[in-house]
């Protein structure tokens, strides 16, 4: 099987083979155990993950208690563009919550191929305006709409994830407290 | 004084005077009334606006009422990725909360450009890492922060924003009732 990255930019333009070798030398597979951490508070980011199979969560430490921020599940990428960009220590952790298996896309080998082969570059930009767009919604369903409907939004846009993590986590991630997660839950069910 | 696109590009890397005149004449600067309509829901984005002064208020209509869920002033972009790069219906609103001025970013443009000057995609591309990263720490606050939390960083970050719009305005965009925001900021005054 061919490398994800080149796989998902060939749908967008014929690469030759010296573009597939480079981004397959360029940004190599690995696999994470349950448990690992890509990325700690504190640090600054060289790396971002394309996520093949698996779930990184991220979360922030607010006076000891984990807040989970974002899943990243297949097909997603997690990326610290605050760290990444600014080169400043990073505010959230990353943590593999299954087996994991990642695309490595590290910072000073992706600004080499935007030189050597620009349709990359392109292709990163296309990538960059749906994550925007994905960040821009969410942000807007926070503001606008109740615990009960973000839920229920949830369900329906990414309906394996609430079999994957434990309660407490998306309780964390919806903003509200597990008790109400659990009352939405009854009464979504009696519904 | 030159084009304000111009200027900021000329930060990162000098200009040819083509890649100059290209920009300039790429991407107009327009003076819209305070209460003018930039984008309304249903329409398809096809431009992106920098804002050289003023504000343009981003809402959603919810049961009739608008939630306000950003403020785009100086150095800021209001632009709606989801509508723009998957060419669907915006949900949102764009309205000139004051008299603005904007440079405009159309989206045909724009990719005319990024094959005729690949520097000005790099340059986009640096502003879209930034633009996600602001998206990102907004929606972490969100998840992590209560609403007196949020209300003190918004203080930090743009002191000029709670005087230049409505409280209730300021108060959607936290999320909260203008009850609670009022409650919040008599005791953020006594402290």
């Amino acid at each position: 099987m061919s490398h994800i990255l080149v796989e998902l930019m060939s749908r967008l333009t014929p690469l030759s083979k010296n573009e597939k070798a480079d981004i397959e030398n360029s940004f190599p597979i690995e696999t994470y155990k349950k448990g690992s951490f890509l990325m700690r508070e504190g640090q600054i980011a060289r790396n971002a993950y394309y996520v093949i199979s698996g779930c990184i969560r991220e979360y922030e430490l607010v006076d000891g208690e984990e807040k989970t921020t974002a899943f990243y599940t297949e097909g997603r990428s997690a990326i610290n563009f605050n760290s990444l960009s600014q080169q400043v220590p990073s505010k959230v952790y990353f943590i593999c919550s299954e087996p994991t298996t990642v695309a490595i896309l590290n910072t000073d080998k992706e600004k080499e191929l935007y030189l050597k082969h620009p349709r990359f570059e392109t292709f990163c930009r296309i990538g960059m305006e749906q994550m925007i767009g994905a960040k821009h919604s969410q942000l807007n369903e926070f503001i606008t709409m109740k615990p009960r409907d973000r839920y229920e939004k949830l369900q329906q846009d990414r309906p394996d994830l609430l079999n994957r993590v434990p309660q407490y986590q998306i309780a964390s991630y919806l903003g509200i407290k597990p008790e109400t997660l659990s009352r939405i839950r009854k009464r979504t069910l009696k519904n």
